[in-house]
């Protein structure tokens, strides 16, 4: 017997017919003696119905009824499984953020999650009930709604399965699992069957739009093991109730893997922009002074690079930021340009983010190296280089993408064989 | 300054720039000084939408997973409407049921309100803030949503207005008042300017669809004096922001009517079935033993009609109930027909039942008669008749119903002049 929480997402409960297939995943893990919560998101289509008539009453609305509003959608669908669910002899019902209470702070509208008490639910599952909980939601200190943001089912997944302890939480989704890198671009990659939290973070920061950043950092903290898979297979498959080792990959704790991969997976981000300042003032405060604005904004600013001066009063920053925030960013260091003393600003759209993954890099040498040289042997020019522990950032022109993220794939011993 | 509830069902709030339109009429009663709280409904179809998902995940649905997914239509429309207001410069919240709280009995599905605490509004009001709030819904003793039933926010809105102690409670709807009839049938029918409780609930039982009889009971017990109105109504024009008379008609207290007249209004009521039971044992019980089974297969019986038997033994027992169940009765009646001693069983379709309403007839003899007279003149069959103190129902084939209003419309002098 094991504690499962299944999370699905919009496009798995569609519709009624979709909806009866999850409740077909739920009913086989209850058949084999688990104890089972079911998060779910809106049906797909339905959160951006609710948002457009949100500004559609206005382009400014309190984000407290903007939560109200949105977050009806996961209560109809937390409502329709419920009764899916019984109807197939199913012990179940649903439960709205305020009921459990998900706790959350007063950020309405992209709220965190405070505290949940898990204990009701325990009871719950002892009585042999399936909760089927509303993703998404929580009750805020102003005893309104609260909703996570975008894509905060994943994290209402994760933080239940730590609040009542779960052996697992697994994430139901339209892929079916985490690939060494996007099957679209290489058709080598490989299904990994397990993956550090670490190394997802990067993955879904990155662009390996599987899960929420959030979710797997929540995950990270409090070691949720983390199940992806897909919730379009049949439930009923040979292998789909396997306790340990279900189809779909495994995101853990670093000590599950027993052998480490040097390189795990290659991630990409299109439409990055560069900005570059040049003979900026070189004194103290002066990264404060232009990235402070700049977050203040909102803007999401990604690599930074600063290359030491050669005389000591000016140097060059160079930066990329989202292609959609460019306007936005020129805008606020035009304002600020004077005071911090910025000689030319430069800007370049159209630039690619191709990254190299691997927990396993902290104690091998040379795989920098490595990726350099296999870019340069395909002419593939490289504008700027970040690292971490864990991850090598190169900045390259976009319509490169394709060939480098194969290319890295390759070099790293990934491709399928 | 008067505290004023203001009520809009599922056509007036359709789509987003009747919302706006809706929101005209509150700031109409906001920049008059007004305290104003706002019961709203559902987007039109939307609960369709909701409860067809319901039946569609399962026939057999429990009750409290049909409350969360069907109430989810008024939150929306609230928060929505709150999102308009404040976009009109309007100090405004959304409320749900179980924010306030609405409490209400646990029948899920058809719960009844027993308190509502007004204090948290009240408070709101001084604040001069506009309370939005979600209709049609409630908070059951198992800290789950319940739903009033079809029709619910009228009766959200009534028993809001009694709770705050309001001045008026205003239903806004797609008709502008109540009529003397249908007029669609007499196009000479008047819009009344002041209608009894006890008169306008004759009127709504027997088929005026303006408000739901629940509401208007609910009304009269607390004497809160509630307006018909039309919510399609230029909100700025003249008058519309009258205090005393606005457009409209006012549901009140007898008091407040100075000359009652004797008939007020015909009704009616189609599709009627007319049950016959013959040469049915008279003894103590029969009644209860034919209508006891009737009431727990929860068909609505009618106009009930038992002949004194002549000899003391078998008596004729005559009942009406609305066509869609006289299959359902005929079923239960085969079951009960040995036991209770029927000897035969007949039924009639197409029936209809006219009544003709006026609280002054408790003081004035000959209203029945004219009736039977008027009906007779024109050759029109009376099937079967009853009355109470303030209306005389009588059942005639189907196809005179027309006819049968225009008549006693005119025979009562209710034509427009």
């Amino acid at each position: 017997m094991a504690r499962i929480v299944m999370k699905f997402g919009g496009t798995s409960v569609a519709d009624i017919a979709r909806i009866r297939n999850v409740a077909r995943h739920v009913k086989r893990e209850v058949d084999a003696g688990h104890q089972v919560a079911v998060v779910v998101s809106a049906m797909s289509g339905k959160t951006n119905e609710l948002v457009a008539w949100t500004k559609e009453a206005s382009m400014l609305h309190d984000a407290r009824e903007y939560d109200a509003v949105v977050a009806s959608g996961e209560q109809v669908t937390a409502g329709l499984l419920a009764i899916t669910l019984q109807n197939m002899g199913i012990h179940a019902r649903s439960w709205l953020g305020w009921q459990i209470p998900i706790r959350t702070d007063g950020a309405h509208g992209a709220a965190r999650i405070t505290d949940i008490d898990g204990s009701f639910l325990i009871q719950r599952f002892k009585e042999g009930q399936v909760a089927v909980i509303a993703g998404f939601q929580g009750l805020a200190p102003d005893n309104r709604i609260s909703t996570l943001g975008r894509g905060g089912s994943d994290t209402s997944a994760v933080a239940i399965a730590a609040a009542v302890k779960a052996d697992r939480c697994d994430i139901y989704t339209d892929v079916d699992g985490v690939y060494t890198t996007d099957p679209r671009i290489e058709p080598k990659a490989r299904r990994m069957s397990k993956i550090t939290f670490e190394e997802m973070l990067e993955m879904a920061s990155l662009g390996a739009k599987v899960l929420q950043v959030r979710s797997v950092e929540l995950a990270m903290v409090h070691k949720v093991r983390t199940f992806v898979r897909s919730s379009f297979d049949d439930p009923d498959a040979p292998g789909m109730g396997d306790l340990l080792n279900p189809p779909g990959t495994l995101i853990c704790d670093e000590d599950e893997i027993v052998e480490q991969q040097v390189v795990t997976g290659i991630a990409y981000a299109k439409d990055e922009a560069q900005i570059s300042l040049r003979r900026v003032a070189d004194r103290p405060g002066v990264s404060a002074g232009i990235f402070g604005p700049l977050a203040e904004a909102a803007i999401n600013v990604d690599m930074i690079v600063q290359n030491i001066s050669e005389d000591g009063k000016f140097t060059d920053i160079t930066f990329t930021v989202p292609s959609g925030d460019v306007a936005k960013a020129l805008n606020v260091l035009q304002k600020i340009r004077e005071t911090v003393g910025i000689d030319d600003i430069q800007h370049d759209d159209g630039m690619s983010k191709v990254s190299v993954i691997g927990i396993g890099m902290r104690s091998h040498a040379g795989v920098a190296a490595t990726a350099f040289k296999a870019l340069a042997d395909k002419q593939i020019n490289i504008r700027a280089i970040t690292t971490s522990e864990i991850k090598i950032s190169i900045l390259i022109d976009g319509p490169y993408t394709e060939l480098a993220v194969r290319t890295l794939h390759s070099v790293y011993g990934l491709d399928k064989q």
